[in-house]
């Protein structure tokens, strides 16, 4: 289906011819921009909400700045469509998140226009100031480096790291904070109450406001009056103007805040910003969704809408004549509120993710009992320990991509101490769409080597259940982790009773000859495919669930090694100090021979694609596992 | 030697001595807990000038909270010597950071007056707003929860997640900025500005102050002027306390800043916070070394001074005949120079470890192209990654322990994007008297999975030098890795000149029969040493330093598998997936099936120690390693 862009945004074929319209033009281009977004998201899906709520933002900044000299850096990246399509992307944008086609952020190796990669949030900051220092240190004096970071981002710690730095730089560094008073949910926390505050003048301008008229009356009492006025003048102003703030604080200049949606009052406001030297920040406020109601309404659902009816609103969704499995996110928020109403000692919490873990069903259910921290992954994980330190049990969920943040915090607040703090890692595997930065392709690998840690991952629904029951029981007051893909899983009735799980036992699901799959997560579905294929073949194939990465059922490894020749270990993950390699370690551990093949993730950065495009490259979807058993076998003398 | 305390120290049992202890008493008990320090500390080392900094302030906090039913947690925890002491670990205190003795950080298992266990920075706010959330859930409406944290520590990226969240709850949480100005080295950024600032009273005070007084002045003018004036003064009375200050900002309150060394100003002023509801901060003004000039004076140098004359000062230093082998941190800081003298695009980077990791050598030969960024390691890789995206090779210092802390931006921003940043990572292997929060254990399991990144380490000073001139060549222009431990090396005359090393090959150091050490850093010292032995007694034992983790050199893999029956792998690092099991991974991949043996630290939490004896009780010390070998020659048929 060919998508037709309007006739200004037609002619844009990079930034260039951006430069010379005029003010009806710009808005006009905005229009089109915006418009040219909604009808390729709603039939090829997307980042929705983000990208519709700066529009004129992106308009504004390539037509002031001279990118790709000028260097700009999206923070997250979800926003960053409008800047992709007016930068010579336009034609191919419907190939977006696509297999083959283009990243859903912004890619160095994409385009030129990309400076810098990014997907995780709070990085930007960072990144700039680095390019920032480079400029200086190679006497670029004419270049900018400009972040655009949301409010929601800027709550990330890297961020302040950044600010700190820059403020005592005196790089040209331009960062806009886009406050939306959005994350993914609405944006929590103090900082965001505080951006409000200025916002909506009740202290800050009042104040300056306020002083200003006082001031101005107070004069008129006559010449004493006024030269006291005039002495406390010169300080208040020099006070209100520069160190009342945040921002100023951290000596950063602060501007706005200007409305995000006047494309041409922005570009008058970042023409003057061109001329003034050293670091300084810019609030602009934006509408998530923008121009599009219903988005502006539920921003939230709006965030990454899938495709939808553009005139209706109506969002598509498949119909299904029978029942189908749930999401594994809402497994994990449904149990875990099952189970918090039987352990009144169980918390929840989640860095900023409630929808996307479904941590909001307990959120709403049990308000007092479960926590949003905002982008905070370092502090949700530590803030978890404090509150096992007391006799709670935290169930702290992050993404596995995400987890990466907080590795630290796991290692050094939770398993050193072994406090009993459970990590629920979703999105553990492939995230599809979202493509490299997103992927949670490392989590077994780097918490295997984590002593006292409990690495385990169910292969359906039910599994997670009785993980999630095992893992808050007080006879396991350890730390313990429990990694689960994106996506549906395999049980259409999956709301059984829960069943206690021995720590570190795994289960033979087929008894075979010769060969046999070790699997771990839901992969280990496509084992069960992949023996089944053989089976009918007259190949008699054995399959086993670890459960447990860590710590590794030795006795059925030993009933294992003693009894197959050949052994495919099965992961969605790293196969570099992986799961396969657990394996590895018990064989060489206990003198065994058997020939294994390790399936999962090779040692390259993987790009986007769906989850099962991507397994099968790597050769672990259920055809890869069956082939794999196939050419074993057949070396195989008769 | 014994070492007694003052009078009244040696009556302090627990805090509970020291409830009633009045005013002159506790400047008295101050005084005797210094000195106590000074004594211990001049014989048997350990961290110093933070403790004397601190002195009042842990008197003043054990005088008037009811620890440990109150939660005290010390940010780092290097200053929580006098804590220990007077919370009955005072007889056996110079049992500190000694193998078997105390640790030098508060620690649970040591103490129930150790609420939380410390080492790394910024961690405290999140750990003891997670005790103060669970008070509330629990209705412990009594309890008390205060966090003590450095300036330094308050630029860490989490302790700012921690405050955005503790801002919006209504915790009964007491935040403590102990501001000494310093890290370890002194501390940097746009905060310690702004600290100084409201500390000087340029802005903040001043202005509060002017603004009274103006107030004052003009209210005389008569009742209008009163009428206008009361007006305006309610509502810059509440943006001035309110509003004004970075930490209001954050809605937490603040008060201060009050002098850390008036014992008796703190306990009033620490009574009347206790009646103050919600998150709260106190900023005190403390000097590090405090009571002992010369630490007073040379703060860095007093950090940890080893023993010394507490008398004169001298800092006891062994002697030595001959020439000694340099410490690893100073090969990489002079090698660091010498390589940019060369080579304009190489700048340097760490995160306020100038002084421990030797940039300091850099920052002072060449200020313009090195940077301390602060406590801040996850900005100080991004901001790395920023400087390589400009053709820059940043080489950014960061040590083993606190690389966890940037995890995730090495693979999101540094190996994704394949930039050209050079990691190396200090104090790698076991860091000794610190312990398990500063052991650097992980890194090669933790590195081995990402993508693109090279993981090397150097056998000596020599190969670090030939690694870091490898690793800034343009021809290898990825991310590189280069670990190192702490301490000396082993070649007095370390100064050669630069050989290029091909990435990825190792180096045999020894032919032999049977049995290989495969070995990957200074370890490969301790293989010299057994296979020297095993010589002669006759048995010859091969010996290769691989150089590289990652990639491998497979080349000498297949020789080494084609040749021996046996091989140990040793490595100061885990052996979950670490560098055995690399090597485990390519035997498998190969079809070798020699028995392989691999050294390193098991899958525990291991206490202080010194590395030897660390690496003993691990076996791998060179009797370790020599009896592995013998044990499994013995298993050799004639």
């Amino acid at each position: 289906m060919q998508i037709e862009p309007g006739k200004l945004l037609a002619g844009v074929n990079s930034p260039d011819d951006m430069k010379n319209l005029d003010a009806l033009q710009l808005v006009q281009l905005s229009s089109e921009l915006r418009q040219y977004i909604i009808d390729v998201v709603s039939v090829y899906g997307g980042h929705f909400g983000a990208s519709l709520g700066v529009v004129e933002l992106t308009v504004a900044l390539h037509h002031v700045f001279n990118t790709p000299s000028d260097q700009l850096i999206w923070d997250v990246g979800h926003q960053a469509y409008g800047h992709k399509i007016l930068t010579g992307r336009r034609d191919n944008f419907h190939t977006n998140r696509v297999y083959d086609g283009l990243s859903g952020f912004p890619k160095r190796k994409e385009s030129e226009y990309d400076a810098f990669g990014v997907g995780h949030s709070s990085t930007s900051i960072s990144a700039a100031l680095g390019m920032a220092e480079a400029s200086k240190y190679k006497q670029e004096t004419d270049k900018h480096h400009i972040a655009v970071i949301g409010d929601g981002a800027l709550t990330g710690g890297m961020a302040f790291e950044a600010m700190n730095h820059a403020g005592v730089s005196n790089s040209n560094l331009l960062i806009i904070l886009n406050d939306n008073c959005m994350s993914i949910d609405p944006n929590v926390g103090a900082l965001r109450d505080y951006l409000t505050d200025i916002t909506t003048s009740h202290t800050y301008n009042k104040v300056r406001d306020e002083a200003w008229k006082v001031l101005g009356k107070i004069s008129k009492f006559g010449p004493n009056a006024r030269e006291i006025v005039s002495n406390f003048e010169s300080s208040i102003k020099s006070f209100l103007l520069k160190q009342s703030n945040l921002f100023e604080s951290l000596n950063l200049r602060y501007f706005g805040p200007i409305d995000g949606h006047d494309v041409n009052h922005m570009v008058s406001v970042l023409k003057d910003l061109k001329d003034i030297k050293g670091p300084k920040i810019l609030h602009v406020l934006t509408k998530k969704g923008k121009g599009f109601s219903l988005a502006e309404e539920d921003q939230t659902k709006w965030h990454a809408p899938g495709t939808f009816d553009k005139l209706t609103g109506e969002i598509y969704k498949k119909v299904y004549e029978t029942p189908q499995p749930p999401k594994y996110q809402d497994v994990f928020g449904h149990t875990l509120v099952e189970l918090a109403e039987a352990n009144d000692k169980i918390m929840g919490v989640t860095p900023a993710m409630p929808s996307g873990s479904s941590l909001n069903i307990m959120m709403k259910a049990m308000p007092d009992r479960s926590y949003d921290v905002g982008i905070a992954e370092q502090h949700a994980v530590t803030f978890s320990a404090g509150l096992a330190t007391q006799g709670l049990v935290p169930f702290c969920n992050i993404y596995s991509t995400f987890m990466q943040r907080a590795y630290d915090q796991v290692i050094h607040d939770v398993a050193i101490q072994n406090l009993h703090v459970v990590f629920c890692l979703d999105r553990a595997g492939f995230a599809g769409a979202d493509g490299p930065t997103h992927h949670g392709c490392y989590d077994i690998a780097f918490f295997r080597c984590i002593p006292n840690l409990v690495v385990s991952s169910p292969m359906n629904e039910q599994e997670l259940r009785n993980l999630m029951y095992t893992a808050q029981l007080p006879e396991n007051a350890g730390p313990f982790s429990i990694r689960y893909p994106r996506g549906n899983g395999v049980m259409p009735d999956w709301k059984k009773d829960f069943e206690k799980i021995q720590i570190g036992q795994g289960r033979k699901i087929k008894d075979g000859e010769e060969l046999a799959y070790l699997t771990i997560g839901p992969v280990g579905n496509y084992a069960t495919e992949a023996s089944t294929r053989l089976e009918k073949e007259g190949l008699s194939v054995g399959h086993y669930d670890m459960r447990f990465v860590k710590p590794l059922d030795e006795k059925m490894l030993h009933e294992v090694f003693q009894k197959y020749k050949y052994i495919v270990t099965v992961e969605d993950g790293s196969i570099q100090g992986g799961f396969g390699s657990a394996i590895l370690e018990f064989m060489a551990d206990n003198d065994y021979q058997s020939k294994v093949v390790r399936l999962g993730i090779p040692d390259e950065i993987i790009e986007h694609g769906t989850q099962l495009e991507l397994q099968r490259d790597c050769g672990f979807d259920p055809e890869g596992l069956y082939r794999t058993a196939k050419k074993l076998l057949q070396l195989t003398p008769a």
